[in-house]
């Protein structure tokens, strides 16, 4: 149409026109629970479920709603999908990569060693990830969505210096996921552990080595009091949360509720990722302030690292059919997205890092 | 609530409840008119504008729908948030910066040379920068909400060849808001055109540059065939959409339809984000092998315009209180969250570009 006529006859109607439909249609009531696979600490990421409860509640005028609740004490962080699967609750909200145990596949829908960074992962996921991920999460009775995001995180906190590769030897180092078989196939000893255990032990000496999560979720566990060497960058360059929900709860869904988790989930993935570009800062120089030796990773290890990423990789491809047909997908949307970041992206962003530090 | 509980009870309930409210309440009816400041050759950004009328309309079952049209032939960009300004249409899916004439406060909204990337504008939008913008953006009568990004572009197409700081003088060059300015500054002549006649100036030598977009859109434009040399990177670390809605039509929303748009909004963001990731390689890829000459602007360059910007900066402060409250407000959070790109996010995007690189 073009835009003059359509300007000149809109002006005519009147802009919100509010009237009773033909037939008063009842909105339907749908009530979810769903179970959060991230503890109150974690006050981000737990926050996200809390804002896509409140989302929807909002859009379908109280229709619509869902309670966020767990975990539990002694919870392990993959029960919150498994408590979907079994249909105790309509929907999780977690960390795909907890279910990494049951098939390596599930890493992929969070992050991998030297995988995708924040944007290139959403760029697969809107690219035919997110319905890659999805055909494989329905072997487990849920649909996924894509619900929260970290950016990029820290190598994590070591007791010792690392000045290379060589101690990483029999390093035990909590991690979780493709990063352990990455130590493993360093010479180091991964350890899985709960969230609430890793201040103790490393305090305890039973641990050398954690990676975690970043400056503003780490410095709330109280890392920084209990080791020194705090190595930068992280092997993953960010991690995706998702909402898992049921099969049937999904199925049942009014579309309209359908599309509305959906802008829910992407109205959340946005602030998660804002409100960590604005805490990660702040914790960060609060935590060299306290005397944290901040670092980068030693060259060589992070050179044997990615070798060994794809060792890992290729494993997997054995192992998994699922891992190596999304991974694939993955990867060659990374390596082709890549191509353009070292033309626009990085010469822009590293320029103006260049000139910050000139000062 | 403590999760094995919550879980037990929750197993008893039914997933999904459809039942008739007490009282059968009427969605009511909002149509928007949705002037777009986006031609149909820019199938993305005009594409953002269709998409977040398709999911309203989807999220509201047809309660709370929009047309979305223009812009007319010789229609200045402005005039679609001008439409919004005189109670013409409802609403505009613009770019904040088309406006810039009138105050140069409105290029903070979409995008400054040398200012936030994709990624820190986002945070900033989050933090506060929304906020800011809008109240800038009542004073012209309408709220804005960020719907549609694009990451960045590209630093234009040279008919000359672009080799040191000398080669600008005098140089014709096309470019939008604030990046005129810039080259201004460093002895260009700068040229305002509307989008559709930049082809056939450069084609008829009446210009010797043009600062577009990024591949995906400057190959449509068929930028390739009439300059040379394609140089990199862009000034600008990404670009923001807006959707200007007018302040009666957004006051008049009901609290639900609100939550709506602003939800759709951010799943357009994202969206047109990925859209723009997955196909710019593959342009970029065609516009080289089809004979264009990618290069990197001359260190130079780069320095000169980066001092000439904060010139620009500064004698804006002078000329727009607007201005100076909210640049100061984002060059505070870029220059934050810098500090933490520096440490996690560049080393690791350097690093696997590095290991990409080396093949």
């Amino acid at each position: 149409m073009e835009r003059r006529r359509f300007l000149g006859v809109a002006g005519l109607a009147a802009g919100v026109t509010v009237a009773a439909p033909a037939v008063a249609r009842a909105a339907p009531r749908v009530k979810w629970r769903i179970a959060s696979g991230f503890p109150q600490s974690l006050d981000v990421l737990r926050g996200a479920g809390t804002l896509f409860c409140e989302t929807i509640a909002e859009m379908s005028d109280g229709a619509f709603t869902a309670t966020l609740a767990g975990p539990g004490e002694g919870a392990a962080p993959s029960d919150a999908a498994d408590a979907v699967t079994r249909g105790a609750v309509e929907a999780a909200h977690t960390a795909s990569c907890y279910s990494t145990s049951k098939d390596p596949a599930f890493a992929l829908g969070t992050a991998t060693p030297f995988g995708p960074n924040t944007r290139q992962m959403a760029g697969w996921l809107r690219s035919g990830g997110t319905e890659l991920l999805d055909a494989f999460y329905a072997r487990f009775g849920f649909a996924g969505l894509p619900c929260g995001a970290t950016g990029a995180q820290m190598g994590g906190w070591f007791s010792r210096d690392v000045s290379g590769l060589g101690d990483l030897k029999g390093l035990r180092i909590t991690t979780a996921g493709l990063s352990g078989e990455v130590y493993r196939k360093l010479g180091a000893e991964p350890r899985e552990l709960a969230g609430a255990e890793v201040y103790a032990s490393l305090e305890k000496h039973d641990i050398d080595a954690a990676e975690w999560a970043g400056p503003y979720d780490d410095q709330k566990l109280g890392l920084q009091q209990v080791a020194k060497n705090y190595l930068y960058p992280g092997w993953r360059g960010g991690a995706v949360a998702h909402l898992f929900v049921g099969r049937a709860a999904w199925d049942e869904l009014p579309r309209a509720y359908k599309a509305m988790a959906r802008a829910a989930a992407a109205l959340v993935t946005e602030t998660t990722l804002a409100r960590y570009d604005a805490g990660n800062p702040k914790a960060l120089r609060e935590i060299v302030a306290a005397g944290a030796r901040l670092k980068p990773f030693p060259r060589d290890v992070m050179e044997a690292a990615y070798k060994a990423s794809q060792d890992v990789f290729a494993d997997l491809y054995e192992k998994s059919p699922d891992f190596r047909k999304i991974h694939e997908s993955q990867a060659a949307f990374r390596n082709e997205d890549l191509l353009w970041f070292r033309v626009a992206e990085l010469p822009f962003d590293v320029f103006i890092a260049q000139m910050q530090a000139r000062g």
